[in-house]
């Protein structure tokens, strides 16, 4: 079994100038620079994790697994200038840097790349991989658009933030997973559940970044505390206090008002609604779903140790 | 053989109503408006002409065809943002009747759509034709961004003039053709000889566009004449009358004047220097070349009559 280390050292080589040197300059640099600023590369990883389950020879997944990553950054490189964000990774947005038609163009032709990684594969892999990739593809982008939709709602079900999460963030990982357990050629059954597995971990993690950002710790979570709670974003937090709180409360909930005694207020709120206790659970909830499709899976359980302590340590980050 | 009119009816009878209900409509309206807005279907009609050519049997290649047409649109839908353009094909565009978080958004959603229509291709056919749309897909971004790089540069060679219209209009022509033939069963030499026949109609169908916003009749173009040289775009007019002028005479044709005496002006000097001859002669070279490459390809001559009734239909328009 390969180490997290070494996995991210392949997926790395992989990615390391790869557009540097082509022309137009003007198209490539761009994505050279969105694929370098970094990250934890989360999704390669789990794809070559899942991989390395079935088999010890991953090395037809390395490039499937880039194509993952390189989609991921298109996605991030879009959302940055419908967001408006001026700053990723502590480094200027690709709109910013250069400018919004380029990084719009820039942003295709990544998205393209992204298709490239899987033309190595053979025929019958290419054939079962690519549908999943390509309808995950477009679930993110149905994601993003749910979640365009919903600033300007003044309801948001659970349900509906949910399905929003799942598409958003959840169908990625999941099926990166899915993806490299075929590659190193999981059955049916298998890939199911580690789809599932995915989904899951993906659903639990999303809702952690929600409730971290209000309860979370600024050091360890790395973003302003309370950034939800000032723009009044529809996470699970807000939705169910809605539901909780009593009507003369609600107004306050739903106006945006840009003042840090508000996170404070908010924050009060939502612990007398014990708020922070019904999201833990959910997260707990999903985190253990995850972790019963991982045991479901038919093979040796020393081999489930890499993902079990990934999945252990994305859990710490709430204990 | 199909006749053009069959083949446009099998085309929309695929695109019809393919995204109209689908949820979020956010998302999905402004791709079935793009798609529905209409224009000649000269990328699906080519792929399935192609397809013909070698097997009675066209429906394989239907799907395949509209996914080059849907991301022929996608191009559309994104360029008029980076052109800030406010109308196509009569149409407000998507930025405009929406916003332009939608036409992006929504544009990107198109692109992965346009891959879906390969997905149900046999492996073997689906892992020939998948790397030749990719990188056809990457040419036009590339094709693209050397347009928007000559607007800002002053002087353009010929060469590269030629490199970008190729990406930028050729290679998707030609594409299409190469992929409808793979599908029809082509051998790889007459997929070729499709492919270059594509390549060189692409570039006299486009020359021909340079050569029409001078010298075209305004009712039979479409487009009102002149804008190029009010624009003082770099076509290949431009380009070889600044080879060919006096010196005392280039810092006018290098200047951006908005003023329409500026387009007779010009025209003349087009007249004087034999640019338009020139054009011709270019235009003729390419279209002779098509038709030597269609003659080569190894099938029987009356099943060619449908393209060189198309390439004949195209070269008209200069007549």
């Amino acid at each position: 079994m390969y180490s997290i280390n070494q996995l991210f050292s392949f997926v790395d080589a992989e990615i390391k100038n790869s557009y540097k040197k082509r022309e137009p300059q003007q198209l490539y640099l761009p994505i050279d620079y969105s694929m370098s600023v970094g990250g934890k590369r989360i999704r390669p990883i789990l794809c070559l994790m899942a991989c390395n389950l079935f088999t010890d020879d991953i090395e037809q997944a390395i490039k499937p697994a880039v194509g993952l990553e390189t989609f991921h950054n298109f996605t991030l490189l879009h959302d940055d200038i419908m967001d408006k964000a001026d700053v990723r990774r502590n480094q200027p947005t690709v709109h910013k840097k250069w400018n919004e038609n380029t990084a719009i163009l820039s942003g295709d032709a990544m998205l393209i790349a992204a298709y490239n990684y899987f033309l190595d594969l053979k025929p019958q892999i290419l054939a079962s991989v690519l549908p999943i990739f390509n309808q995950t593809a477009l679930e993110v982008c149905e994601g993003q658009q749910y979640d365009m939709d919903f600033e300007n709602q003044l309801f948001v079900e659970e349900s509906a933030y949910l399905e929003m999460i799942r598409e958003k963030t959840a169908v990625l990982l999941a099926a990166a997973l899915k993806i490299g357990a075929i590659i190193g050629g999981a059955n049916e059954n298998d890939s199911r559940l580690i789809y599932q597995f995915g989904i899951n971990m993906g659903l639990a993690f999303q809702l952690q970044d929600d409730y971290l950002d209000t309860f979370g710790d600024e050091a360890t979570f790395g973003k302003r505390i309370g950034g939800d709670i000032l723009e009044n974003k529809k996470t699970f937090l807000l939705i169910n206090a809605l539901k909780k709180a009593p009507n003369s409360i609600k107004p306050f909930l739903e106006k945006k008002i840009e003042d840090s005694k508000k996170i404070k207020m908010v924050t009060e709120i939502y612990r007398d609604l014990e708020i922070d206790k019904l999201t833990q659970n959910k997260i707990f909830d999903y985190y253990k779903k995850a972790q019963t499709s991982l045991s479901e899976i038919n093979i040796d359980e020393d081999k489930k140790l890499e993902l079990t302590n990934f999945l252990n340590q994305l859990k710490s980050r709430i204990a």
